[in-house]
C-alpha cells in the first residue's frame, strides 16, 4: 500500500508557544542565533486509497480553524 | 539564514500509542484500509549555524533513547 506523509503545522498567523518555550531552551543552550521556531506534527500513514487523506485531514487529522496540513504520497 | 527542518519519530520496534489510536479513530470514519499510523514531531527553524542542529537534537530536540531525528536543511 502507498505510505502517506501529512504535516500539520499551525497557521503562521498563529503564536506557536511550544515552539517559543524550545527556542528560549535552546538559546538557553548556548544556541542564540536560533530563530522562528515552530513545532507542528507528521502523521504516517499507509492507505489503498490516498485521495481519501484530504478528507481524513478535514474530519480528523487537522484542526481547520488553526492548522494547515501538507500531504506527501510515496510511491 | 538557512531555515532547518527536523523531523523526530520514534523508533520503528517502540509501539506508537498516539498512532494506534488515530488509526482506530479512520477505522471508526469508515477509512477501514488505512494501517500503519505513525505519529511524530517536525520542528522548523532558522539558524546561523546548521551544523548545530544535530547537538541541539542530542541535548533538546530528540529523546535518544526512544526517538530517531532527521535533519534537512533549506537554502
Amino acid at each position: 500500500m502507498p505510505k502517506v506523509t501529512v504535516t500539520v503545522t499551525l497557521k503562521p498567523a498563529l503564536l506557536d508557544a511550544q515552539g517559543r518555550t524550545i527556542q528560549e531552551a535552546l538559546h538557553s543552550l548556548g544556541y542564540t542565533d536560533v530563530a522562528n521556531v515552530r513545532v507542528g506534527k507528521v502523521i504516517e500513514l499507509e492507505t489503498a486509497n490516498p485521495a481519501d487523506v484530504t478528507a481524513m485531514c478535514e474530519k480528523l487529522l487537522a484542526n481547520p480553524v488553526m492548522e494547515s496540513y501538507k500531504i506527501e504520497v510515496d510511491g
